[in-house]
């Protein structure tokens, strides 16, 4: 059950014009399902990726960052589900670049010119003959209004695919914004997140895509968590293809900044949508720490309340126990905090000041807001002019039966 | 549902001469159930405690350490359960004073000589005027061999009361070492835990006391995790009565290593205990990181994998899905971790060695392991010679009822 997930119509998402998709069934897990994808980018196209901290980094996240480090010139992206290639080693490895040979063979590249990209189960060979068996399907299906078949096919846990399209308008060129993204548990990316994938038909000098990635990312993907397990995988990439005819290759063009906010909004979207869709999940919360000292701070806090487990099934019980917030507050590693200082709120209503509970909060109001679909969670500090945000979910049943039940 | 936890019969429980036990129904959160148990010590007792690092220490916790502050002769604890004094600002630490004046009356005693303790639900004014009118009842109640009621009276989700209770020859003087613990969520001790009580009627003095309950708590309490969430309670406390006639100055004194030890194996096996009876919990895991190259990265990598939700819903599930535990050791913060040294062991099972399975590495034999009720996962990081461990449990469907209902 996904919490208020807008998926766009399928003749409501705008092609980006150099992006080609297509899709084919691999049989890496299941057989029969469209398990393998290809994105397919015009000459010229412009390509920039974050990728997992996390040091157990997938096979394919490896030859992804070889990949783009080696210079411009990305042509495709090669995406299977089912299976996420990581803790596999050297034949993981070579298994990645097996499947760059396979596609760069197909497309008269070289295989420097493709990314790959693998999600599922971890500790497991990667079938790579099956994956480069299907690769000639998949090339076969591309299309540039395909978009809708790949969000699909990346999908593991993911109840519904998560499609973000917007159409701006540059000078008097209109370009379009469209990306893709997957994701329900292990989701709490550090860079980036379980697969997004974001592209336009503006040009971007790499110069300005590579911070600019970085920064979307950290407004983002890098502002969500489901159950605060780090993933493998996680790879964040936006495409810059040029195709539309505009080319930008300065901070101060005008247009940039109208076309950082699009992409930025865009990739706002696809990671809250993964968050809408975590494993099991009930309920969207927004967890707003202000008035802190410093981003760090106040992430700690949003972050301490956001993966509390206690907090979670209050949330998800619709039970306004809300001193396993400030349990958590307190927990969050400021070892210098005052709690007298601290307020908190649940949407409008004002729980706790003066270090505990406020005279006039009524358990009725508090129940109000818990029984809504999406609630904002919203600590001061009072220790300085510092905000920041996290999305999370609820923790239930669903959450404990999907992962129990994974592999089976 | 406990797993493997030894209850002693309540005659092969040693009372500690000096301490004598009473319980009371004081109806704090539920009518009838004994919620209030007082410990009256003989004079000349030392009594030393590790609290909770919670910002957010209640009430009782800021009591307890001004009183142990103000100098020795700690005479009485008393302990509540229902309600955790916390979050309730100054009414609150008016009603801890208040709990201890009173009872200071009774036993004819200061405020300064008493100790109190809550435990329960957050953020609610604790029913201060109850638990002053059953202060009689508990001290008319209060014997020397009431320490299997005490255990019952401080549980809260507990399903079990946690009582190790052994005799060891000082000299040749036998002395009693019985403790008591309650805790089964919000259990993430960081200094102690959520109620601990360790007595012994061996006398030591408060300049040895002192350090070995914190090295005490560092062996035990401060190594178990349920959920994360460190408690605004956490409190471990030990009395040495000296009633036995043992009084050991210095720990030079041959007779202090083997009552540090049997102080240590209680402390350990209570601690335990929590984790046996923790809420939801079907399996006990030992979580050992051995091969470290400081205590601090040992304890992170065992705490990310002793957290994280996916490795913790699939031990639930007895699926030895492997590459979980290796993503959380992937994201424990060891930023310059070489996952190519690291062997991951499930039981005498080796997993996985050179970044990735073990070729020899067969799924039944993890699935084996993964059905037993005691499970330990080692790993090696293979970076230095340090080795630290970590008792947690599994993360069940009752977990989250548990604590979806809890204040129904």
């Amino acid at each position: 059950m996904a919490i208020n997930l807008h998926i766009p119509a399928r003749d409501a998402i705008h092609p980006v014009s150099g992006v080609r998709i297509g899709t084919a069934a691999a049989g890496v897990r299941k057989a029969g399902r469209r398990d393998l994808t290809v994105l397919l980018l015009a000459e010229g196209a412009t390509v920039a990726g974050v990728f997992t901290k996390n040091r157990f980094r997938a096979a394919p996240v490896q030859v992804c960052e070889a990949h783009l480090a080696a210079g411009p010139g990305i042509r495709a992206l090669v995406i299977n589900t089912g299976n996420a290639n990581a803790g596999t080693g050297e034949p993981g490895l070579r298994a990645a670049q097996q499947t760059c040979n396979a596609l760069a063979t197909h497309l008269g590249l070289r295989a420097e010119q493709i990314l790959p990209f693998s999600t599922g189960v971890i500790l497991e060979p990667l079938p790579v003959d099956r994956i480069v068996q299907a690769l000639p399907a998949a090339i076969t299906d591309a299309a540039d209004d395909h978009w809708f078949e790949a969000a699909h096919s990346i999908m593991t846990t993911d109840t519904q695919p998560k499609i973000h399209s917007a159409r701006i308008v540059l000078g008097d060129t209109p370009v379009a914004v469209t990306g893709i993204s997957k994701g329900a548990g292990m989701i709490r990316p550090n860079m980036a997140t379980m697969l997004g994938f974001l592209a336009t038909d503006a040009g971007l000098a790499p110069a300005l895509l590579q911070p600019l990635v970085r920064s979307i990312a950290d407004q983002s993907f890098n502002r969500i968590t489901v159950d605060g397990d780090t993933s493998t995988n996680d790879s964040f990439i936006v495409i810059a293809t040029g195709a539309s005819g505009v080319h930008i290759e300065s901070a101060d063009d005008p247009r940039y900044a109208p076309l950082a906010q699009a992409l930025t909004d865009a990739a706002r979207d696809l990671a809250q949508k993964i968050v809408r869709d975590a494993e099991g999940a009930t309920k969207f919360m927004t967890i707003r720490v202000e008035d802190a000292a410093t981003t760090d701070e106040a992430l700690r806090v949003a972050y301490a309340i956001a993966h509390s487990p206690l907090v979670k099934t209050a949330f998800y019980a619709s039970d306004p126990n809300l001193g396993r917030i400030l349990a958590a507050i307190g927990y969050a590693g400021i070892d210098d905090l005052d709690v007298g200082r601290i307020r908190l709120w649940l949407g409008d209503v004002l729980v706790a000041r003066d270090g505990g509970r406020d005279p006039d909060y009524r358990e009725e109001d508090g129940q109000r807001i818990m029984r809504e679909a999406e609630i904002l969670v919203r600590v001061s500090l009072g220790r300085g002019r510092i905000a920041d945000t996290v999305y999370t979910c609820d923790f239930s049943h669903d959450y404990v039966s999907i992962n129990a039940d994974y592999r089976s």
